[in-house]
């Protein structure tokens, strides 16, 4: 039945390893994109529509696409508003792992087991009100009650970081770390990089780039930071000689902006030396690639980035992607890396990819990211498993992570490891794997929870 | 079992939505090939080779990969014989939509309900002799007896939509319409494009073609005409100044042959003009693209174009048509869109841009056409449909289309109903939507007709 | 349950044909890559390392994604230690073709059913010691026990046939037939191409290097051969003059490398004469492509080619394929073909192709090749079988082949058929094909077996 405790759990194998392992396990998520700044604050929500609706691009798209208006969405109409033209466009909205996600999150946080649909909306809108104005609906009660151990924001190596410094000597548990995502950094065709460089320090050269996110990424390492990130098209791969990357970097600082050819060879030597350095202090490297963004250019003028005008980009250069890990990985300086692409057609290729580059530095030391942002639902989570399993090791996977800038969000976890313990539960019971409780419960336990906690040591 | 009340229909839930919701929905056919001509003539078939293998170039591709001689295919052999051969190399065609698009119709119309086999050829084929003498087997009857309450062919800017006229003063009760497809107008490649031209008035520069074609949309549009089409092998996307455009318009006049860029610049413009054409009089534009035609030299040159050798091409450019769509929205004049991609690699991509436009001006402004052509079948439409409510919203879909040249294909709508109840059908049993009749019985009348009928207001 | 007599078997259907119709097929293996040296020598193998994970990359892949130390792998560990690090990671390899593959392989041959587990380590090795001293695990004896009637080796143009001579003139009943695989004679950008060709004979000209492959060609069909077989990263098509051709090779004589363009000029010209050489003979020819060879410098420059560390490539141009395929049909030499792509991404593409170029000269003249290499398990099976049924005709389709280096790999074939036998099962008991035995029991018998009878005609 919808969302009772066997939700999303089709076999008997699934629901025991469900219940009895895969529910229990501690979060580390280690990709967020929350605020430490509101975590340090404890931040409190009026109504559903703030910590719900606001700023979740992935809502406005749902809401878009059912033909709502655009005041009931990032207008100016009132918050209660927004939040019935919300249910009006979820309550239809079957298949989508949204309406997933809010029943789970009206289940986890506020109790509430009814559908969410116009009949039940004022009663919905209702407990939110009584609810949200408890103590144990502050950000920092939110993470705790969601049983998170580590949770690492996104953070430019401009940032400060005085929040997670104020974290740091604050009596919270729950371990709040830096990851490093230099974008802006890499960023050369940006109309604001000088600007930008600014912010890191004085930069004369390549050199003074370099040394400067080298000295960044140690003030973030020690702050616990053992995650990078970086967002990009695709991978670039158009290796230069350090003469000509030096000559591309001044040619930007003149106010000159360099050929596409040229922007690609400056990102392929910072990526190249960024990968040595995470290998060096043994950290994890992230690439998300296969996205394009900001589309729409009459929405982006009026809300700006993360609007929710992103799309999925064509198919990635397996090629480029096998080079550039190649040109780490020959001179020793390949780190550990997790490989995401927002194209599903890419799954395949990338576990393929991955294959030619593991060692036993660590298990699964190359990893395929967790089924992301357009494909974060059960056909794309199924796929991302099948294909890992089949042609990667299903059991060394990190699982996991909720890439959210909403507190309410580890309900992703949920919705993760039941579809995890489904998939797991149909190969035993259908006779692909044998019904050997030990190990089964080593691979679930491994997948929500140990392999993480090994892989990452934070 | 098979083809019997509950085909396809795995679920309870499944049988009964597809029983009391959607088998008794009216058709809206928004895009087919049917003749205007045939119709208002009322044409009636001999036998069953004419109703069912005449220009049926799918049939024709399952018998040659069987390896049925062509002169029973499009040759000289007689029409029982080449009746015969199709039998032969449909009997095993297990996993195939024609095996059940083939045994619907006989369903449907002959109330045949054996299946198709060598053995019980011969029944069949004095079942068709018989059954096609009578009235109800001319093509307005079967139109009527499949429930169509709108039909759109698909015509070019220059045909004289006679037809259409009679049949508009006519006594047929279902709506005829015409579409506009002006697939010549953009063939600025074609030898023959300077006699195509000369048909659509005297052309001497591109705004006199601007010009002409703007008439004839008038003309269509006063004909009931609320729908265009456009066929291509990927979403032009080349911006060019009017000035250069003329230029290569101009070159063209004289003779030559512009560049590829220059064709692509040229198609842009021309598309962007129309797209802003069909946005002022709210008409829905059709992009049908991911296309290789006439691959075949051999047997182009014997039977010419529809021959069945035509094939998916390469994934398209999900840049290009974000920057296309975007080009028409910044200037206020993206009308209603529907895509469709023959290649079954472009599902993610297409509905992530589409959400990048969706605005409130229609529920699903930007839809993603029916699964298509070589996609037209069950994994083709549960992948279309899947990732259709995973990634947009499944209850403003506009649905089914036939797409077809044949007056039976019709029930490729039941093929697709059932289907739709299917995958609905199973979400509901295996607990990922509740089991509420009211908002289950909305969406698949939604999506069977009233999506539809609201979405194009014919 | 796992691996008992239903193994993959999920309906009543599917079980009933498995054993009764597929289990008992001969095997017609068109494609491996076993050693005709070794099989004329009939090679024993003194355990388990040596027999199951020497020169196994599969295997080596799944190891080192797992984190084990290469020195367990391809190192200098005793081949106890070897086999039992493979244990530690294939225990947990869950829904890994290799996982199934090495129980099918231990249940065939050793008569061993328990599952590959640490824990029953100790006693697999004591079985595989015991059992591979027996004369019956010689490499013919595999082979015999395995019902193989037809082999096809891989060989290069260059080869002598020394061992296929000897075979012929043997009594081992099992035909071995050499296949015609010149990758290297089409390698005009290895830097020994020119060495290369001193083996090939006196070779001055373009038409001195034609002249000699059809001269091996003759010698190769003399022995049996009626099958070639091409590796490619992709399939070129670009024409040249017979002029620029000889030009080209000229320059490659003189030591110059040709530009890359010139070397696809080459490819297309050579690939188009050998085709034309295959239809006369009435041959088969084979297209590998999609794949990225040796991506990991380290590692090869430790183990050289067959690593483990080839991927998947980006997705083939069906352009060119079919451009390609064109090239040959306008002039009547295109040969019966098989298509084969390591991109799942593909199948649709390549089966839609194929679709228009089919003729009556054999039923199923071009062919998708089945699930190949990384794609080479359930679901890569299935969604070649689902594609190729729904856009082409599954029941002309010549099935399975092992592509494999191993004498115990003829446990793949059993591996296809059950998963052949779920799917065709799987439709008949949804009701989307009639359960009318003769057909159903044609179609399988056709696939496992008696359609490679006759498309090969050995």
């Amino acid at each position: 039945m919808f969302l009772d405790e066997n939700f999303m759990l089709s076999t008997r194998t699934a629901q025991r390893l469900y219940r009895d392992v895969a529910a229990g396990q501690p979060i580390i998520d280690y990709h967020c994109h929350l605020s430490a700044k509101e975590i340090y604050e404890d931040r409190r929500f009026e109504n559903l529509t703030r910590v719900w609706l606001e700023g979740d691009h992935y809502k406005w798209r749902l809401m878009r696409s059912f033909g709502i208006e655009e005041r009931y969405i990032t207008g100016e109409a009132e918050d209660k508003q927004k939040f019935l033209k919300w249910v009006e466009a979820v309550e239809t909205a079957i298949g989508n792992p949204l309406y997933h996600w809010s029943h789970l999150e009206l289940k986890n946080y506020f109790d509430y087991r009814g559908s969410i649909s116009r009949e039940n909306a004022e009663q919905i809108w209702q407990i939110g009100e009584q609810k949200l104005a408890r103590e144990d609906f502050s950000a920092r009660n939110l993470i705790l009650r969601s049983g998170v151990e580590v949770l690492c924001t996104t953070d430019d190596p401009a940032d400060s970081l005085e929040w997670h410094e104020k974290l740091r000597e604050s009596d919270f548990k729950v371990k709040v770390l830096p990851s490093f995502r230099p974008d802006r950094a890499l960023g050369i065709e940006k109309a604001d990089y000088s600007t930008y460089l600014e912010r890191l320090g004085s930069i004369k050269s390549f050199a003074d780039l370099k040394e400067a996110l080298k000295k960044r990424l140690e003030e973030f390492t020690a702050l616990g930071c053992r995650v990078s990130d970086h967002g990009m098209d695709a991978v670039p791969f158009v290796p230069a000689s350090e003469a000509e990357i030096e000559s591309i970097f001044q040619k930007r600082l003149a106010g000159e902006m360099p050929t596409v050819k040229e922007q690609k060879q400056f990102k392929t030597a910072l990526l190249l030396f960024l990968g040595a350095q995470y290998a060096q202090r043994n950290m994890v490297m992230q690439l998300h690639f296969g996205v394009m963004r900001d589309l729409n250019e009459r929405i982006y003028a009026a809300l700006g980035a993360d609007a929710g005008i992103d799309a999925i980009g064509d198919a990635v250069s397996m090629k480029d992607l096998a080079a550039f890990l190649n040109a780490l990985d020959v001179q020793g300086a390949l780190p550990k890396t997790i490989l995401y692409s927002l194209n599903p057609q890419d799954n395949a290729g990338i576990v393929s990819v991955m294959g030619a580059f593991q060692t036993s530095e660590a298990r699964g030391k190359l990893q395929q990211g967790s089924a992301w942002w357009f494909n974060d639902h059960k056909q794309g989570m199924r796929a991302q498993l099948s294909t890992l399993a089949a042609e990667g090791h299903l059991a060394a996977f990190v699982g996991m992570l909720t890439d959210s800038r909403s507190f309410l969000s580890y309900a992703r976890h949920e919705y993760f490891r039941r579809i995890l313990c489904d998939v797991i539960g149909e190969w035993v019971e259908s006779g692909e794997y044998p019904c050997d409780e030990a190990l089964l419960r080593k691979i679930i336990r491994g997948i929500c929870y140990e392999n993480a906690k090994n892989y990452f040591d934070f």
